[in-house]
């Protein structure tokens, strides 16, 4: 149940006593986060250059919409309307002095900005004030490589605002359809939102996931005929992709599933239903995740025997070779020693007896191999 | 506890006011879903030469039954009797006119729409006015290819609603059953026709599964012989299917467990019985299925073993080959060559030594060989 | 807790209303069983030339024992005596009027009758008026091949009637143990023996895979020096035996640890324990399992490892002969050479000093293998 | 919490009707265990040879120690003192009148006689007179071979009775400490005797654990080196190890636990500690086995790949050698046929043409084969 | 809640008659811990050049900040102040004077100290005057090796004792920071302080998996083109490296899952969000170690399929050198026959036929290998 009457921003701003608790001290430089976006995190340090930060605005209830772009962070909390849904979006989280601001002004706990601005895996975290839920957005790049951006979103009474580590996302379709009124979004509250938004998020999976069965369709034609190294190695880049894949999937689940169980106060009762779908859609993936990492390993190992049957082949070819032309090529040495007494030598007819007789000896060979199925 | 005296129609079609929730939405082409299916969705968007939907109804109590095909969609809602258990049977989900107006007599969910016309993993799910149940339907297209096609069941208080993908199914018998008064089926309710269909549903698994039994003891007979690339492939074919049958069955277990949990009032505590044994079965497939795995996986052992055995041969042959007829070679090209000073050459015995020298080593190297084995 | 003052017929035999219930629709053909007992599913279906059924009743308390055979189904319900306990043993199960007579006379639920009939994974289930058991005993044949055959029990309160498809069974040394009041059975009730008859079944599981114990030992011994196709095929046979057998024996855990948490009535308290020394025996049993996998699958690496040593060897071989005897054949060439101007021919020492030439270079060739450890 | 002025003699001697229940019965040799100590099993059997069953009694409180040695069954069971802590220890269980004569005098159950004398998997199991521990005992023999022994515990209110299989244990120096007064022992129940010895038995764990350790090390250094037969059957030997280690470790964990979970009267909850304490060090274990298991895989890697990189280097020499002395051979052997007319053969320095050419041959082969770095 | 008005020197101090039960058994030489620290085991045992035990005491409030080194560990008891924060840190372990003297002031009970002193699996225990943290401390020494120090906690209601084996940590810094009031340290109790000790030694757990990232890095980029020992060598490195860290890090998941669910009194409700965030860090950790061996399994799939390529190479080279040359050999080996009538030999192109004809096959040869696609 959703309390009544409740004021968007949280009371935090108006009880002056609990502000010592909300304090600012970022901890961010002092964790080491590993793996993905390391690249990413050396650009993001005030760098001079870099892109401005994206602030935005989208409030609406079932009769009125504004969007605001490009306000700074002080005019836009004076936008903020307690009486409507506020979805305050922000790209770029290397401006400190704004994160900060946010922080003050919603009151956020100093770990939930850690959270922001770190790497993390997917969680989600009911607060007194707000439900924090973060995961990762993925996009394909030139349909090869994969892209991870992490977004958080902040889920209060009557406000959603979501972090994105980059300009750029997969949305814009749907603020049309909430400018236009389409679906039943403006009827709803900010939880729905925050509901579509995840729906989004996780119909682009499958989006990189099918590229991914794709391109296991494509090595599987191949492969059998040509157990080449660049089909092993794109197979290797697929299970890699695959390793990362599942460390962004599967702890949704856990994430959703405490949403799912009505533990929060932020989201309705009524709404329950869709988040279980989109839980459905993510068990699905990591059913599909299953799939494919199997049919990885069969790829891996159809490489294997094409490779081995190769070998296999190639050793038949020299054995049958050796083993007619040894004896032979040992017949010819014979008749070419120079001992003064071989009277086979002057025999009229020796020569085509000893050619005869190695065309035998070669046709047993080959009838002994043809009688073993070598060729 | 089944509610008596409850009226066929979700209340829902009584009381507008909750109308505007029950809208229709349809999110269809939203989302994607991989793997399975993908050629069959193309088909679907609205193609003019599809396949006509077949609309179907099976009316029936202890006394009366009553079958109608070939109805439009408004005049089978008026010959629907909330008196009897009425069947509703839909073949074919690409008129979305027909898939609304189901949607909006009955009331159903947007998301069920939505998991009705996507692809789903086996599931139960229960809704105010309805239980939902959805699985795959296995047919095996010329004893080789396995074809997979989705069905949904919407279990009312006294109806049942089965949505197919593609015309035919496996009930045909069954329909005669029901129409000849055979077995309990016309002495319960809409849960006993439920569980009926899903028990015919499983043993066609059975069927299928039999034949990758089947399968199995051919290649096993073949491998041992013939280490083949055909085998390979079979066995890796084999294990493909496998692993899409565990995704068809596995989710099944927890989908039929919450119903045997008593948790659903659209099944009577009495034919909980009947739900649990279809449990039973479904555990015993996934049973099956783990041990095809197994002996998949050592099919695939075998094979390797044989290329391995194969190998080891040829390689002996080629060592015994080579190893015999090089010091061979080797001597018959001493007494080739041409100095002015080879006393043996001009020996009077000196080629029938040379001959018998040359023999004995043979022998040894053959005894040397013999002893450790090689063949 | 057992009902006192219960009269050994289920209730269902006097109570006629319910009777309707107590159906006798035999659903056994519908449902077709993969795995084990294919042929003999074939051979039960009423061939004329099937073996008799054997019908057996023991009857026995405190006091008195009576032991009948080869009495009609009809004869044998009226032996039975609320009083005591009344075994009823049936070997062989093709004749369906004593199956439906038993039915009909106990009341037995009709998905109980095909869970007897069909081949099922081992389970228990309880009823109003019976604790229902069925698990596989074992047979070891000519001590290679294991025979499964299917046993079910029905514990009611005064009463068991095991069902078995073939004659012959384990319990002949029981029997006169009963006679002749040896143990504790005489003084127990019909939970009692049910355990012993469980407890019998058990023990000969540990026959059964003792032998296999037994195998693994053999193949270890054999398989270091011998790695042949025929330890390999055994070994994989023995695996096969291991599937199989783990399917008999894991869900007998869940179905004994059921009747253990004590929600059986037909159980008694006090008797509980027994079971529950049963349950011991199958997880020691379960264990034995999982290290005879371990063990098949250390042989199977034995096995793989000593082909790949050999192959080594074998490679070592033809490398050391035809690294010394090319070089040799390369020499002994140049001076079959017939050039005009060849100085070294003319020398009239020059055959011996390409002879020794030759030596030291075999000398080498010899050394540096022997430093590599190559032989 | 430990029922006050309880008397050291179960109930079952002073209350005849109990009597009859406690009956002797010995099941012994109606199970057969399969595995571990079967040879020892045979020897067990009532051989006049047998070593004698050494008796001991140690009992003792805060201000007095006893201990007797060589006691008749009936003497001991008079020095049994119900105010005192009274340690009965039996060395060797083949003789069937003692066993029988502890079990009537404690009123054991028929299964926990069973138990103590057949091979177990480690357990704990509460009865109402005492508590039952079974566990195996380890000895290094020689610093290479595991022997298993046995030990069975009967924990009462005032007395405990080990079960041991053979002459000699690990408690001698404990014996000590009791009788000088160290540690808390004198000053404590039996249930703190009983956490003395299992701690004693598991720290003998830790010698054999370690012992492994030092092997796989040992190994590790030689393996790569030296990738022969006997590292490997030493591997297997020490895969196999630990396969039966885990068998005796891993269900220590559950005993245990039921200990801890404070189910057990006879343990008092002020002594739980010592048990979670226990319970740790068998997870510590657990945890080692884990990784020893994952170091010996680790070890067969090496073994492998040692293997194929020897193999891979043998076949380079092979084709190194073939490659530069065939074309070299079949040059030789032009320049040896007999043609009339072959005018090179004339030419005044036509060998060391070819000579040379050759050498300029060898010589691109040899760059060749560097460039492909394969020596 | 942590109980108010409690004095920081546990009641034991002042309660002589539990003094008995604190007894300074000492059991630290009767357990052998295997594996890891066993080489400083040794130097442990009471070396006379073992480096001086280092005590330390940093005693804060809001208002006051205090810190003594070189205190002897009688000063130091005299120093604590019940009303503030006081943190006693002790590197080295081998005094036992001072061990027993902090055992008997705080009242550890006997199994802590054993815990303490000994090689422990990380966790959390719970006692009536204390929690008992303990875990490893990893520090990476130049960059290659990983080096493991166990540090163990004791937090009481005002006090924390850190128990480190070695000289040397990882909190200089933040010594720092309690001196100048950084943060929010100085405001918060001694369970704050604990959180961020923990804190940052997980921290350096990231510095130390980033490290093995790196080299997993360099790892790949090389091994495709070099499949040498050396990198097998270090992804075997790397695979051990991870067994010890999974073993480092895993159970520390349990020990703060036990903290985060409120069981201990003596961290606050408030800062139990601090400990859930370092267990968030800690699944972070594991997911990136299951990475890790992921990808460090995939590289040992990378290196033996880049052998078994070259494997491949090498024998199609050796075969094609074969198939040509052995043919050819055989054909100049007829026509160096010395049989008396062989025509071909006076032909007056005779040689030059030959010559061409071998061409023409050696031409057929590279034809039909260039269809096989060997080159």
């Amino acid at each position: 149940m959703i309390k009544k009457d409740v004021n968007v921003l949280p009371d935090c701003r108006l009880n002056h006593i609990k502000k010592s608790i909300c304090n600012l001290e970022l901890k961010r430089t002092s964790i080491f986060y590993p793996l993905i976006h390391k690249k990413k995190k050396a650009d993001e340090q005030s760098d001079p250059s870099a892109p401005k930060i994206i602030l935005e605005l989208i409030r609406y209830d079932r009769d009125q919409h504004m969007r605001h772009d490009n306000l700074t962070i002080d005019e836009l909390f004076k936008e903020i309307d307690p009486r409507q849904v506020n979805w305050v979006n922000l790209d770029g989280l290397h401006d400190s002095t704004i994160i900060e601001k946010i922080q003050s002004h919603f009151c956020l706990h100093t770990l939930v900005v850690d959270d922001i601005l770190g790497d993390q895996r997917p969680k989600a975290e009911e607060y007194e004030d707000y439900l924090f839920f973060t995961m990762k957005m993925l996009y394909r790049i030139d349909g090869v490589q994969i892209d991870y951006e992490q977004i958080s979103f902040v889920l209060g009474a009557n406000f959603l605002i979501s972090f994105q580590e980059k300009e750029g996302d997969l949305f814009e379709g749907f603020r049309g359809r909430i400018k236009q009124d389409l679906g039943k979004v403006r009827k709803k509250q900010a939880d729905y939102l925050l509901y579509r938004l995840l729906d989004i998020i996780i119909d682009s999976y499958y989006t990189v996931l099918d590229r991914i069965g794709d391109i296991i369709d494509e090595i599987e034609e191949d492969i059998h005929l040509n157990p080449s190294s660049r089909n092993f190695n794109r197979i290797q880049q697929l299970r890699k992709e695959l390793i990362f894949l599942r460390r962004a999937v599967y702890p949704l689940r856990d994430a959703l599933n405490k949403i799912i169980k009505g533990e929060s106060v932020f989201v309705q009762e009524e709404n329950l239903r869709y988040y279980s779908d989109i839980y459905d859609h993510v068990v699905h993936l990591t059913d599909s995740l299953d799939i494919y990492k199997d049919l990885s390993s069969s790829l891996l190992d159809i490489h294997m025997n094409t490779l081995n049957t190769r070998m296999n082949e190639v050793m038949k070819v020299l054995t049958v070779i050796s083993t007619i032309f040894m004896p032979l090529t040992f017949i010819v040495g014979i008749y070419g020693m120079n001992f003064d007494n071989m009277p086979e030598l002057h025999w009229h007819n020796g020569y085509y007896y000893v050619l005869g007789f190695m065309g035998v000896i070669a046709i047993i060979m080959l009838a002994f191999f043809k009688k073993k199925k070598w060729f």
